[in-house]
């Protein structure tokens, strides 16, 4: 299926809406989920226009990687993680409900339970949880 | 962490125990998930050791990502999927159970539901399944 370019993150991308970011370099950008599933929930997605993983270019897929890997490590020191989750859905009916390429990355700590997805977060919580990632990406 | 050469991945690289394959390049493996949360759920991992993605090199995740999505493109075709869900843990906390860098690839159908994680699967089924995956692949 074709790219529609008036999805949320092509407009977060252009600065038409606001999103609490964390991390950028020339390819990509990370961004905090707004319904996090866990405390310093945020995604990953390229710069450049890709439905998912089915339609995307090698490059976008490991432009995006690099940056997946760095925020996973960065998670993991801001919270004091124990590990980290990892999701990508393509397609509605894969759980894709944003269609421009990203993965999930989730913090995860022993014996917990990721939230129920599509409940809002508090937003001054994550700005916080924000806060925390970029000052363990310095 | 350290890699451990015994773990089971490590162990169907190396021939020791048997593995449903359905894909190989010079740089990754995709087989069956002996424990499918869905009809063609399989798994891709570098042939090269790392642990997990906190600490797999950009070769690795590359050549990782292109066949995640080779496979991901296999499993529509072959299983008349409508999407794709893509799942990867990192350490125990995280959701990792054997500690070889792996994607899991899981075709999807409107309003499915993955099965719960650890009931081992029908290998008469699976080996059917690996068939039509490496069908949708020539």
């Amino acid at each position: 299926m074709d790219y529609d370019p008036d999805n949320i993150f092509a407009k977060i991308l252009r600065g038409e809406i606001p999103a609490t970011r964390v991390y950028e370099d020339d390819d990509t950008l990370a961004f905090m989920d707004i319904m996090p599933r866990a405390d310093g929930h945020l995604l990953v997605i390229p710069k450049t226009p890709c439905r998912n993983l089915l339609d995307a270019s090698p490059e976008q897929m490991a432009a995006v990687m690099q940056t997946v890997q760095k925020m996973g490590r960065a998670v993991m020191k801001a919270f004091d993680a124990q590990g980290v989750t990892v999701q990508q859905f393509n397609e509605a009916a894969g759980g894709q409900e944003v269609f421009h390429l990203h993965f999930h990355v989730l913090p995860r700590r022993e014996g917990d339970r990721l939230r129920p997805p599509g409940n809002m977060g508090d937003m001054a919580a994550i700005a916080g949880h924000a806060e925390k990632i970029r000052a363990a990406l310095t």
